[in-house]
């Protein structure tokens, strides 16, 4: 299944030239053309779904298999201290291109990327009752 | 697998209380205690591995297999227009528990959470140059 106006389903058929780093039957991997570290790499299913929870689970258990080798291979050719693993869904989540993919994002000491936290506190109970609504809709 | 010292591990093992929110035979999903947004919700594989690429594949494709079930009950428990999924490995990137992690996060129009993307161009020939760097080490 692809998707006549993904610029990433191109990629896969080979309409759209790559820097490619990975391929099998079903997943494939290449750098980010616009990287926020060098070595940011991007790993697709190879089959167009636009966000992570549209995917099939054996879709995402195939993605997820692959991540730690890529992620290791990526982290070791770029010499990096450490990595993210990202994945942006619907527009106010950062996602620009609608076909499910994970970043890859080495790291270093005081590179600067990602060093925004802003981590709170619940209010007493409010962490329970979130998680019923979440266990509700599961 | 498991670690004495690891709070993840006792979470899991019930040693520690947690607002749980999924729980199968290989994976453990609960509520992040300093969200960044309300139901930021941690994934995890029950086994202790400590970054993504010590994980066997197999136990990233069960992780894998889950987060979209649980991403789609964070979202839709939330209302929430989107959401990250994100997976920390090493401190310089963020990592502050040493178990693996995958943080569900859902996000909203104007929230302000994660909206810095420094993203570059490579110079002329550098972008193969990387991808065959990494080829080189997978």
């Amino acid at each position: 299944m692809s998707r006549d106006d993904c610029i990433f389903c191109k990629m896969v058929s080979g309409d759209i030239p790559v820097a490619k780093v990975y391929e099998d039957d079903a997943v494939f991997s290449f750098l980010d053309m616009g990287p926020i570290s060098d070595g940011h790499t991007l790993v697709i299913p190879k089959q167009h779904y636009e966000k992570l929870h549209e995917c099939p689970p054996e879709v995402l258990a195939q993605v997820g298999s692959r991540l730690g080798k890529i992620a290791k291979a990526v982290s070791a050719a770029m010499g990096s201290d450490g990595y993210n693993v990202l994945c942006n869904n619907g527009r106010t989540a950062g996602q620009l291109v609608g076909h499910v993919h994970f970043h890859i994002i080495p790291r270093n000491a005081g590179d600067g990327v990602f060093d925004r936290w802003p981590a709170y506190k619940y209010k007493e109970g409010q962490i329970e009752e979130i998680a019923g609504k979440i266990r509700k809709k599961l």
